[in-house]
C-alpha cells in the first residue's frame, strides 16, 4: 500500500472514519463520466470542520494526497485520486447551519445536496436557485463552479455563493467573504475558491444567497422548423432583455429520448423548454413576449404546463435527458462535451456541431443551456470498445477548440477535472502560468487534488 | 531624487510621455480624499498595452514602485504612491475598442469614464449600470470593485466585468475569462483580479456586461417619521424580491444639504430616493407595491419624477451629495465611511451610528445604497485641524468595528487603499495570510502600488 504511515496514521486518529474496504475504495475511485477509475488508498469520512483541519494535517505531515469527495457526481473526474492517498469523504458533513430568511442567505455544510437544501427551505417562502440537474452536494458544486437550467436568471455558483469556510493545505481553517452582499476589502478569496475543485482548500461550509419563490411560474414548451430558428429566438430573448427563468435547448433526436423516456407527447423537432417567474402579471406578460418571438422565428404553438405536476413532469424530463439517451442505446455511457461560447456565435457553434456529429456516425444527442450559449453533447458509445471512446474524444476535441476559437470556454459549468486539462493552456494563454504560481504559493506540496486544473509537479 | 536609474531609463524609453515636473506629480499625488499626498518621482503617460508592459519591464528591472492612475476619484488613497517611484497614467487609453450589442458586452480600455462609455452607448439601446457617482474610469472602478446606486439591481464590478487583459509584474501580459457568460475553466483570475487596487497586476483591457436600456422608468422620492421606518421599508422592499434599480437612504441632515445645494423643495425627513426599471406595466407594479410597503412602514406619499428631466435632477442632486455636504461648512472636506452590514442589521447600524454622531458633535450627513446594506458618511472636518481629524477618525473607528461585529465588511465599495489597512487582518482573520501568500507569488519584488491591500515587506 502506497501512503502507509499517512494511512495509519489517519487510522489511528480517525478509527472507525477511516475505511479501507475494496468496496468503499471503489466508489470513490470515480465520478459520473468515462474517466479511467483510480482506487484512493483509504476513504476517511469526516463530521467537521476540526476533523477535516486534522486529515490535512496528517496528510500534509506525510506528504499524502488529499481529494474532496461529496456524492459522486462530478462529470470531469475531479473525484478521481489519480495519485491515490485519501479521498475525504464530506457526504456525512451535511447539516443546514442557519437560515436567514430576512437577508436572504443560508449557511451549509458541503454534504447537504440542492434538493434536500430546497426541501427544507420550502416553507420559508425561498429557494436556492443553481440546478445542475443531478443532485449533487453543494460542496462539489461550489468547487466546480457549477450552474444549470436556471443559471440565466439567477446566476451561477459563482454569483450564489456569498462566502466560505476553507481549511488550507497546512490545516489552518480560513473564512472568506461575509454576509454583506457586496465588499471591497482586498482579493475576492471566496472567487478564487470557487471552481478551484480542491485544489487550493477543502470547502466545509459555504454560505449562499436565496430567493424569493416566484409567485408565479409558468412553463412550457416550443417547437421549430430549425435550428437556427431556435437558436435565434433564443438569442433575441437574451438580447431584448426579457428575464425568462429557464431557457433549454433539445435537438431533434434529443426530444425523441426524451419522449420516449419520459412519456410525453412531444414532436420529434428541435424544441425549447422554458420558464417565467414572476407575479402573475410579470408572467404573462414575458410569455406574450416570448411567443412573439418564438413566431417571428418559425416557432410554433407555446404549449404550456400550467399545473404543478404537468410542470415538474416536464423538468424532471428534462433532468432524466441523460438517462434518456442511454436508452436510445442500452448498455451505452455517456461522453459529455460542454462548450460554452458567446451568444452570437450559438447557431454557428451548434449548426457546425451537427455536421461533425454527422460525419462522426456516432449518437449524440444536444441539450444546452442556450439563454448562457451552453450547450452538451451526450456522445453514446460502447465503454469497453476503444475505438467508439476515440471516436468521441476527437468528436469532443473539434467542440472544445471550436469554442476556443469562438471566444468561449471548453467548460461552461462541468469544470475542468480530468477532462479538460488538456484545453487549460490554449483556453488561458501565459494566464495558466498565473494559475500554477497561485496553486504553489498555496499547497506547495502539491497534496491537494494533485493533476487537477494546474500541473505544478 | 529616488529611484533615478529607472527614472532616467522610463525617461529614455517614453521621452515626453514621462513627466516629472512638480505640477504633474502633484496631481498625481493623492485621490479625492484626506490622505496625506506623497508624490511621486515621475509620472508616465501610456496609451497602450505594450507601453505599460514596457513600463512595468524597467521598472521591474530597476526595483521602482508602479501605482496605477486612472482619472483620481479614489476615495481611500489608491492612487497616493507611498514609496515614490512612478504614477503609471491610464488616461489617455481611453479607447472603445468594440462594442457588441448581439453579446451584450463591451471591451474598453482603462482609460474611458462611465459617463463617456455611456454616452457612447446610448444609441445602441444598451448600457453600463455601474455607477459611483463620480466619473471614475473604468479601470479604477474594476481595480477598487466599485459599485453604488444601482448594485442593488444589477451588481457591482465583480458581476459586471466578464474578462480582463492585465500586465503582470514581470511585463508579460494576459487575458483572463472570456466573452462567455459562464466558464468552469480553472481558477477566477478575473474577479483575483478585480478589487486587486493595482497590487497584483495592471489592468489594461476590461470586457464590461451591458444591459438594455430599460422601456420605461419611474423614479421618486418618499420621506418617512423615522429612520428605521426608513430602512425597515428598504429590507422589505429587498426581502419581498420588488426588483428595485435604485434604492437610496439620506437623513434629514443630509436632505436639508442636498435640498439647498440643489435647490430640491424637499421635507427634512429621513427620506429614500427611488427608481424602477422595466416594462410600463411592470414599473407600474412594482411602483404599487412599493408604495404599501412604505405605507406599512410610515412612508409618506410617494413623489413621482415622471419626465425625464425631473429624474436626472434628482439623481444629479444625489450625486451631488458630496458637494450639498461641504456646503454645508464652508472650506471643509469629507471624511468618508463606507461600511456594509447584513440588510437585517442595517436599521440597527444606522441608528447606533446617529448616536455616535451625536456624541462626536460633528456634522456628519448619511447617505446610503441602503438595498446593498452599505451607507457612509461624509464627517466634515476642516483638514487643518489635526484635533477633527482625530476625531473623525474615531467616529470612523466605531462605524467600522460595528460592521465587523455585525458580520459585515469595513468597505462596501470604496476600497482599502490606504483607509482600511488597519481593518484587513480583523476582517479576515487567516485569510489575510492568504492573501500577502497570493501578493508575494505574484509581485515578489512587491513593486505593484506596495503598501496597499497586504504588507508583504
Amino acid at each position: 500500500m502506497a501512503h502507509e504511515a499517512a494511512i495509519a496514521a489517519l487510522s489511528a486518529a480517525f478509527g472507525d472514519q477511516c475505511v479501507t474496504t475494496d468496496a468503499v475504495r471503489d466508489h470513490h475511485a470515480r465520478g459520473e463520466a468515462h474517466h479511467t477509475p483510480v482506487r484512493p488508498d483509504a476513504v476517511v469520512f469526516v463530521t467537521s470542520t476540526e476533523e477535516v483541519a486534522k486529515a490535512m494535517q496528517i496528510c500534509s505531515a506525510h506528504g499524502c494526497p488529499i481529494v474532496p469527495f461529496g456524492v459522486g457526481t462530478s462529470m470531469e473526474g475531479h473525484v478521481v485520486p489519480l495519485r491515490g492517498g485519501v479521498s475525504l469523504d464530506l457526504s456525512k458533513m451535511d447539516k443546514i447551519l442557519s437560515v436567514h430568511p430576512e437577508d436572504l442567505d443560508v449557511v451549509v455544510q458541503p454534504g447537504v445536496t440542492r434538493r434536500r437544501l430546497n426541501e427544507e427551505l420550502r416553507d420559508t417562502g425561498l429557494f436556492f436557485p443553481v440546478d445542475p440537474g443531478a443532485d449533487a452536494s453543494i460542496g462539489g458544486m461550489t468547487a466546480t463552479r457549477a450552474s444549470g437550467t436556471n443559471a440565466v436568471r439567477y446566476g451561477t455558483m459563482r454569483e450564489c455563493v456569498l462566502a466560505l469556510e476553507v481549511v488550507l493545505a497546512d490545516g489552518r481553517v480560513i473564512r472568506t467573504g461575509t454576509r454583506a452582499r457586496k465588499s471591497s476589502a482586498g482579493y475576492d478569496l471566496t472567487k478564487l475558491m470557487i471552481g478551484s475543485e480542491g485544489t487550493l482548500g477543502i470547502i466545509t461550509e459555504i454560505t449562499l444567497r436565496l430567493f424569493g419563490q416566484p409567485e408565479a411560474v409558468s412553463s412550457g414548451v416550443c417547437t421549430f422548423d430549425s435550428i437556427e430558428g431556435a437558436v435565434d429566438a433564443v438569442i433575441m430573448t437574451i438580447q431584448s432583455g426579457l428575464p425568462v427563468a429557464r431557457i433549454e435547448f433539445l435537438d431533434e433526436l434529443q426530444v425523441r429520448a426524451v419522449a420516449a423516456y419520459s412519456k410525453l407527447d412531444l414532436a420529434e423537432k428541435p424544441t425549447l423548454f422554458l420558464e417565467f417567474h414572476g407575479t402573475d402579471a410579470g408572467v404573462a406578460e414575458q410569455s406574450e413576449r416570448f411567443g412573439e418571438i418564438a413566431a417571428e422565428f418559425g416557432g410554433g404553438a407555446f404549449e404550456w404546463a400550467t399545473k404543478t405536476e404537468d410542470r415538474n413532469r416536464l423538468w424532471r424530463a428534462r433532468h432524466d435527458a441523460y438517462y434518456a439517451c442511454r436508452a436510445l442505446r442500452p448498455g451505452s455511457q455517456g461522453y459529455i462535451t460542454d462548450a460554452c461560447v458567446p451568444i452570437s456565435r450559438l447557431a454557428e457553434a451548434i449548426l457546425e456541431t451537427k455536421k461533425d456529429i454527422a460525419d462522426s456516425g456516432m449518437i449524440a444527442p444536444i441539450v444546452g443551456h442556450v439563454g448562457d450559449g451552453n450547450f452538451h453533447l451526450a456522445i453514446m458509445i460502447d465503454p469497453e470498445d476503444a475505438g467508439e471512446l476515440k471516436a468521441a474524444e476527437a468528436l469532443a476535441h473539434r467542440i472544445a477548440e471550436r469554442a476556443l476559437e469562438m471566444g468561449g470556454t471548453v467548460t461552461g459549468e462541468h469544470g475542468v477535472g480530468l477532462g479538460k486539462m488538456k484545453y487549460m493552456e490554449a483556453e488561458h494563454g501565459d494566464g495558466y502560468s498565473v494559475m500554477a504560481d497561485i496553486k504553489r504559493a498555496l499547497d506547495p506540496q502539491n497534496l491537494l487534488n494533485p493533476g487537477k486544473v494546474v500541473q505544478i509537479n
